[in-house]
């Protein structure tokens, strides 16, 4: 039985988290903190889960989190996140990190996207990133993992085979995403307001989402590129908010270095994925809700004008946060990896 | 030509307010206030009114809009928007009140119910309520009106004929409403966060909605009985929150006095309202949407069960706020009452 | 292992109940029936499940059906079901039937309301109606159970309590229901076409809606009435069709007995609900984004204006069918009640 | 005073034309026709204008319609439209055809792509597409105007004038859609039954939607190309369907010619549409809802990573089909062109 706890619970990420932890039969939730006073019950800060786990959200110091739990999974805010990694790493805790302080190598791509400087710098070059389809042999041995972004996870898996195997040329690519808001987090703005966001279509962010440096990165190591180099993946990500809960649809688009055709790009994501328990590749439109509630990323791919169009869906809370974070804990542990996710 | 001003005029109702005056022949638009600093432009709070008027929302006193306006529609909360009106009024003004301040009658009543202190509490037992179907004759003449909450339209239209001929008992009424979000104004509140707000349903202020009072006076002075007296109308009101941008449906219970019929409901209520331009009674259901954008309130009767079942429909943000308004404007300054309303 | 069958497995409860199902330690999925030509698999019908389970949809006889299942779960519409239920009983199959053919004791009034001879009347006087909280030790001994409606399941949790106790009167309730669009099933129709069940609100069915008699009988049991005496129970049943996919929030009325209160109710419920794994009692208002997902049924009672007002929450498609579905097979079969539903 | 006629009434685009032509002072509206029999009338087909016209729709011969009518405004299907589009040019009545019938020049182009012989292929050659932005001049002079497509419309505003200018390379250009469910008409079909359309996001058509051509026909006008020739406009289009109700925003990729900036192309856009009464180019990102239920057009631009992203919204049932309907009426009458449009 691993003793699980979780920073920064009263957040959507948090709750999906604990209804996946609560089915999962090795583990058992000991620590629930948050920066709110009071010990709100958890009931009282996700009704949902009202009767399911008898636990206060308390104000814990990072030493009294490390004596509860083996396992931590931060759902703290960028920067806070780091600072609590750190010490938690040192008191021998395992740790799934679901900020991006963990997800980039390069510290001053990190300080540049994120505008703070990271409290634990050192630790960046040698972090795994959580994507167990593409890194599945570090994550079994490692102790910290930075969970993946969720538009990140659904453009990675989309193009990751594509570049690994030079179909797609590296410098064309254009990543158009669709998400749902409850990837914008639990705090009331304004453009979240429901008769702001209700019936409503935006795009926002438009080549500045920090979610852009992670893509570029990843897809650069596939592309066996470097980001110093002179002819690195830069990919023109453009997110768009949907008037939905849950559920990323990416359509991306990229230039074929050679002829191809829609059989020679779907062989390619079936040979990369033909042993993965949560990717699947049809021939149909891929919807974000045959995938909303599931730990799955459905992909399918057109060639249309000469242009390659790969479409993917995941649901953002879960392939894009809990579901990916609970299959790196399974990782990490031993457990059979669809432990709690099927 | 009017010369108007909007007190209040970043939100929903001003939006809407604006739209309709945009469109009146007889009205022009001199002054937009808000609390907010820097002048924004029209443009930039309402981005759906870009180009339409070249007006910037300001902090102008009282005194100042009183010098530019003939007519000042008031958007402010209770409380701050009393103290405006009165020195309006003495400024020649004549005024159209969207907050609660001048709705009720007995200051006591309003004091309990708002819990603030009324700034003018003299004027409230001459003030006259917007609902120009009941009271017509004396918005013709008034300076000031105050127009009516969004619940109290959709509810006091469809039971006031009922009650004025003793259909149904005054004691017996129940009011389940549900209204779409924008009911609760522009403010970012948690459980109008869409993640909340969407794909939900609650109940809320369940008999302690602020509405309550008001319906009572409103359906006392229909069945000819006082607050005073033993006997008054007592609602049992109960709000919802929909998951949409517009519209109430009222779905209004009450005993029928003698036994009654379909037909007779629906023939009291045709009596009623037979020259009103902007209420419509059918045998079929109504739907929010069919009236959504518009001036209407639809209503239709069933008799089940030995129960008066009334359904109404309105879009809260025109017949329940600013349409009401331009009515009521209409009448005090002798304009075709569906003038820029259809 | 149970083998399984699910007839009419097309459906928006035959998909909730396969994901259920596949959770489930101690059963097989064997057979899927559908009156659509050519096998398509569960992949193509409900593309959530692809990958989970290899298994076609099959015209199948019920006699194919009885040799690959020992339990069958019945989605087929009233009418058709009944007449399969016989056959698959009378195989030694147990039965747990979604539709409407089982639930009314009373021959007449299941003609009356259906429109449709009764295939199998003779075995109505015995059926079991699956509602474990009320029938629990009959369902227990049950092979066939008739699987509650959607409607009657959160009317009946709310109010079954205070008329057991003579709490509230039983002529004076009012069921004032308000539904996501996914409880009218997956065949498109005008009023469930996206623009027009979109940020629209309407009641429909007034006091003419199938469920009726179906609420009526059980709270009938309640209070110790018969639907044969001079007083039983009839409720006044409004149902209203919300733009949202899943949840069902029923406010329902009642006038208390004697002199009552808030405590004296909720009191009532939380007694008679202690050991109920999916009952959840609170005191403030429940959402029903609080239960989707979930077979929990959840419940707050006021006392407003000397009537009672109960309001429950459920997920029409799990506590109002799949849940419900799996928890009486969970209890016909033997195994924990929760199995599958946590 | 112009007597209208609407071929086709009972759809979305019908409905909307009605209430733009009943704020129009020059129209009489004296005919709707519908294949449906039975004279069902206008509120019973539209609820919403319920007490706004008293008219039937009926089954008229377009003889019938011709002698009631000065000016027709067709909503038929495609092949539908033509066949009665001809009689009515001989029969002296002017056209507005909401189909496709006449917006292609080139017949193989239609007979490929809408998979039906053109019942009147003599007049495509001459045929005016109603775009005013593009082609006022033409449009004033006209007797049939093809009104254009919804999708069409977002993406031409937004790149006809960096193709006039060759600021962007004519073969790069993807347009990535986002539509609401309300341009795929009233008809109900399984993807847009309410639950399977809400909460869900997928692309559709992707490199085979029908709108393809016509943006590429009118973008090569822009670009002095000729379809005929060895470099035009094949502009790569993926449609997306999004659950709201009306609205479409268009996120436009290109490769610029030369080095540029975001201030060029903004400036290039503002020189373009200057004059323009419907089009307002901003800095900001433009939301679908700041345009729905307006006859607007806005527009942005940026350039990321040598890219240039534009971003248009229109409302797809006014500026995508009837607003831009009614421009067309006004300019080809005569009247100013934006009567009844604000």
């Amino acid at each position: 039985m691993i003793r699980v706890a979780i920073l920064g619970a009263s957040g959507y990420t948090a709750l999906e988290l604990c209804r996946l932890l609560l089915r999962h039969p090795e583990v058992e939730i000991t620590a629930l903190t948050t920066r709110q006073p009071g010990r709100p019950s958890l009931a009282e800060v996700h009704p949902a889960l009202a009767g399911r786990l008898d636990l206060a959200l308390e104000q814990l110091t990072t030493a009294e989190v490390a004596e509860r739990a083996d396992c931590v999974f931060s759902c703290l805010p960028h920067g806070a996140s780091a600072s609590a990694v750190a010490t938690l790493l040192d008191a021998d805790c395992s740790v799934i990190d679901f900020s991006a302080d963990y997800r980039l190598r390069d510290v001053s791509v990190y300080e540049a996207t994120y505008g703070v400087t990271h409290p634990d710098p050192e630790r960046l070059p040698q972090t795994v990133y959580g994507l167990p389809e593409l890194y599945r042999k570090r994550i079994k041995s490692a102790r910290l993992v930075a969970n993946p972004g969720c538009y990140p996870t659904a453009a990675i898996l989309a193009l990751a085979p594509l570049l690994r195997t030079n179909l797609i040329s590296a410098d064309t690519i254009i990543v158009d995403s669709k998400s749902g808001a409850s990837g914008a987090g639990r705090q009331p703005k304004p453009n979240l307001h429901f008769p702001e966001c209700n019936e409503n279509l935006a795009a926002y962010s438009v080549g500045s989402h920090r979610h852009t440096p992670e893509i570029d990165q990843v897809l650069c190591d596939m592309a066996n590129h470097d980001n110093q180099t002179k002819n690195p993946v830069r990919v023109l990500f453009v997110p768009h908010l949907i008037p939905m809960d849950r559920g990323i649809l990416s359509t991306c688009y990229g230039v074929p270095q050679d002829k191809t055709s829609r059989e020679i790009v779907l062989d390619t994501l079936r040979d990369a994925y033909q042993n993965e328990p949560f990717i699947r590749i049809s021939e149909s439109l891929p919807m974000t809700k045959q995938v909303v509630g599931s730990n799955f990323c459905d992909l399918t791919a057109q060639v249309v004008r000469d242009r390659v169009v790969v479409v993917s869906v995941i649901d953002n809370l879960l392939k894009g946060a809990s579901g990916a974070a609970v299959q790196n804990f399974n990782l990490m542990h031993g457990f059979p990896e669809t432990t709690a996710l099927l």
